[in-house]
């Protein structure tokens, strides 16, 4: 055994801790080692920050305590819930020294190598860094260890962290006060056995691709439907009101029983479906906030803390949420379904933000999600996005596709400024200029389109195809029905939109697609929540049509 | 320097390699190393593929380069992109062996300790088995680099990965050819110069968090109102969602808040109420209806067959029919309020409508009636009127205490035609020129006044003082509204207008009251309808101020 694995094999993800001191040399002695660390593109981006104070760990292990509570409550089993209530996970308060390794991301608003095909390469390189201290500290007889049970926002929150800086977790440094047998603490405690070998596979071929055929069938829609639109006309024209006095609920109860092809619509199962995916344009700066609140945001609609979710609640909707490819790995959860494309599009701004086959992708699985919603009996889809700088994407993809100057399809996106706004044009205007690709719509939609936006435009043609009525959120699910518009002009008799937002493009785009919406509420949030709130609207359509009484039921005088 | 620093610090991210064949022991031993990272929970969840396979390296090249060029592009700066091309960034067809190193995301499957704040952690202990894996090979005399330049969903796909296995890169491993100078190979070639010492910042106190909620609280110096204002806008801007991205429901949500005095408004038994009369005007022919059918309607209400009936019905609001002043005698009905002033008022082209005694009546029977159900626990009373000729009185009311001429202030009503129209504005403008009563109020409304009208500006002002929200329907419900806004203008703070009608001169009146409808839906029936249409509306508001999580509560990111 080598000198250096008798320190691989010596190093512990330490608990406990003597109360000896770390001495300064110790500690500086570490954080070189951590500087040898590889740094992607000499970014030299890793951070550390130091903690001796004993209030700052207070309050750290308050929020361990929070969040330890928190995974305690994720297992159902109670013998297995007890034995993790007993392990000791970290030593916050005991440690002498703690130590926060961060990364910093805005070194990637320069131009950095190795960080094209993820930016996670930055955060790998502050990994190594720590992995280095945690050997430096083996040798020189000291120890670590690594608390991730946190909740990062408020970990961030407490530290006072600039919004850029990331931390990878709360380190506590000291000399140990245990060896635990030489074994992961956790075996020693029997909670697991670590594998006796690391699992290794050979691959000696080329995997065969699949390719992704989108099937789209486009069903013509003929006849026998002008009977069914003058009955229906008769019967709104006979309830005990007078002739158009219920407006747009008049206009929608006529639609949506053309469409279900009967005098008595009723919805059934309705459904709003949230795609979610990351944008590479939003490294360039385009949105208010940091593409990690796309991530954020999914989990918080699994949690059931956001609009739509209190919406649907509210008005009996089901919720889907699609993971269509957002920068982060989520972990399997039933609740939300994966049709992850790519961690986030590329930035168009030097190239096609996917590849054809992803745009293949995107279309079989909007498909096959809206198809699984028709299989459970569902005649209403809603359709919401969610994705840290996709205003930019729907903004490019309007003023590409409808030959509008960009100044006409750009908004100001959820709170950005004037400054930003300024900019934003601009970089959007040089992306399109730059645009070399084919004049076909699948060529422009593979260069500047988002895995959200092109699952949702898939996800509408089958519910077209499936005759479902389809609500239609804000701006950038309009931009998707208009991708679909164009792919089949039949879905108009379909859709419903749902809102015209205050994202000024909107009402542009409303009006070059001759929809009109029918709620005007200043909403700007996406997520579908124009949809969910618009609903009771679209029930109160089909109420008076099914419901009320005729004049000649009634014996009212039909003037 | 310890033997440890002197592997970290020879350690280089290499990509230049001899041909000399890397021997198969030479690769355990560092798998091993690998093996002895940590591992998040003990969950074993690193994986290694080997390559040594010439087609794979050349089909993973190519990956390479079309990133690679991707990468060149993102630089506007030619000599920073000349320098960049020139740039080695890879060995992977030198390189005699490939190790991809993956981690497992299906580990997360189960109950996973240390996941509960990021799952990152399970990458995070594949990026130290990364740098364990280097650093034996550097002991051994062998070296390794890191390729990230890679689309990694065309590199899964390219190997065949499961979709759970997570590749953190293509990693080449040989004899090194060089060792650049025992410095980081871009420090070498000029490309950028390494930090000579970490970034270490001390932390020794807690970031102050935004404690506005206290602020608040212990503020005595300003009022409850502006406190409660506050707290509530505070707490509206804590959702997760942008600032003020659901619009007007924000301002309702506010606007509740502050009525009800608590930042968790919650509305109780809404009832809304229909008061019925008739009118003396009706008897000229202003109407397209003739005047039985108020009789007639009233009756479809109780035998719940109208509009007003299944919208209540549909959202949960309970529904009262007020017989203000019908001209018919309806049986006695447990279900109709009686409040009949009289038989219909007289036409106001010859004299007063309603004597002063029966003003008097009305506002008694109105403050009444709302007295009632605010006493049943009501907090939200929706105002709606059934009348036939009920617009030309509404009409005189508006153009009477408004000021505006008459042609402003007449709509066609509900089913009139042209000539009717020019025929009803000239009968509307003789009354008022004839009119030759006192300047007061009371004078005016008894001599224009209706029944109905008078009695829901009277249970608007009871519903004032019982701190009730106020729901205003129509036109004609606007009207009653001016009538107890000029009793007392604090009125305002209760309501709420549920939508503009197609009535031309509700939008007008509307401005004249500095109100904003929120609903625009071309409804002109009354009854209420729009109160009960626009409820769920009301509702979104609340739900959304007590059920959604803050950026707290959900850890996203307030920008």
């Amino acid at each position: 055994m080598s000198y250096l694995d008798t320190i691989l094999q010596s190093r512990r993800d330490t608990r406990h801790f003597t109360k000896d001191a770390v001495p300064d040399a110790v500690i500086e002695k570490a954080l070189q080692a951590g500087h040898l660390a590889p740094s992607v593109g000499l970014t030299d981006a890793t951070r550390y920050y130091l903690i001796q104070s004993d209030a700052v760990k207070k309050a750290v292990k308050e929020l361990f305590i929070d969040y330890d509570r928190k995974a305690a409550g994720q297992t159902d089993n109670p013998q297995q819930k007890e034995q993790y209530q007993n392990l000791k996970l970290e030593a916050i308060e005991e440690a002498p020294v703690g130590l926060v390794i961060c990364y910093d991301r805005s070194v990637l608003n320069n131009f950095t190598i190795g960080t094209v095909g993820s930016n996670e390469s930055i955060k790998f390189s502050a990994v190594c860094a720590a992995q280095n201290i945690w050997l430096s500290l083996t040798e020189q007889g000291y120890s670590m260890g690594w608390v991730s049970i946190l909740n990062y926002f408020d970990f961030k929150k407490l530290l006072g962290l600039p919004e850029h800086i990331e931390p990878l977790g709360y380190f506590c440094i000291g000399k140990p006060a245990s060896d635990y047998d030489n074994q992961p603490m956790l075996q020693q405690l029997n909670w697991k056995q670590k594998a006796a070998k690391p699992s290794v596979a050979v691959i000696d071929g080329i995997s065969e691709s699949n390719s992704l055929e989108q099937d789209l069938i486009s069903q013509d829609t003929t006849s026998k439907e002008t009977k069914i639109k003058e009955t229906l006309q008769y019967k709104i024209d006979h309830k005990t009101k007078p002739t158009g006095s219920l407006g747009v609920l008049e206009t929608l109860a006529k639609q949506i029983g053309v469409l279900f092809q009967t005098t008595e619509p009723h919805i059934s199962q309705p459904n709003i479906v949230v795609f979610a995916a990351d944008h590479g344009i939003a490294q360039h700066g385009v949105s208010a906030y940091p593409q990690d609140v796309t991530r954020q945001m999914v989990t918080n609609f699994l949690e059931g803390g956001a609009a739509i979710n209190v919406f649907c609640k509210q008005n009996g909707i089901r919720l889907s949420i699609v993971d269509a490819g957002v920068n982060y790995d989520f972990p399997p959860n039933a609740k939300l379904i994966s049709a992850k494309t790519d961690k986030g599009t590329q930035s168009f701004l030097s190239g096609p933000a996917m590849s054809k086959s992803q745009l293949g992708f995107c279309f079989a699985k909007g498909t096959q999600i809206v198809a699984g919603i028709a299989k459970t009996g569902s005649n209403c889809v809603g359709f919401g996005e969610m994705g840290i700088g996709n205003t930019s994407t729907a903004s490019v993809l309007m003023s590409v596709l409808c030959g509008f100057p960009i100044e006409d399809c750009v908004g100001k996106g959820t709170g950005v400024n004037d400054e930003k706004l300024q900019f934003k044009r601009e970089i959007l205007r040089k992306a399109i200029n730059d645009y070399k690709g084919g004049d076909d719509l699948d060529s422009k939609l593979a260069y500047f389109g988002g895995f959200e936006i092109i699952q949702m435009a898939a996800g509408m043609l089958e519910a077209h195809h499936n005759q479902m009525l389809i609500l239609i959120d804000g701006f950038i699910a309009t931009v998707a029905y208009l991708i679909a518009f164009m792919k089949n002009p039949d879905l108009k008799n379909n859709a419903v939109f749902s809102h015209c937002s205050a994202e000024q493009a909107h009402q542009k785009l409303l009006d070059y697609l001759g929809a009109k919406a029918i709620l005007q509420l200043d909403l700007r949030l996406g997520e579908g929540t124009g949809c969910a709130v618009v609903f009771p609207i679209i029930q109160s359509a089909l109420v008076f049509l099914n419901e009320m009484a005729s004049f000649e039921s009634a014996g009212v005088s039909n003037k």
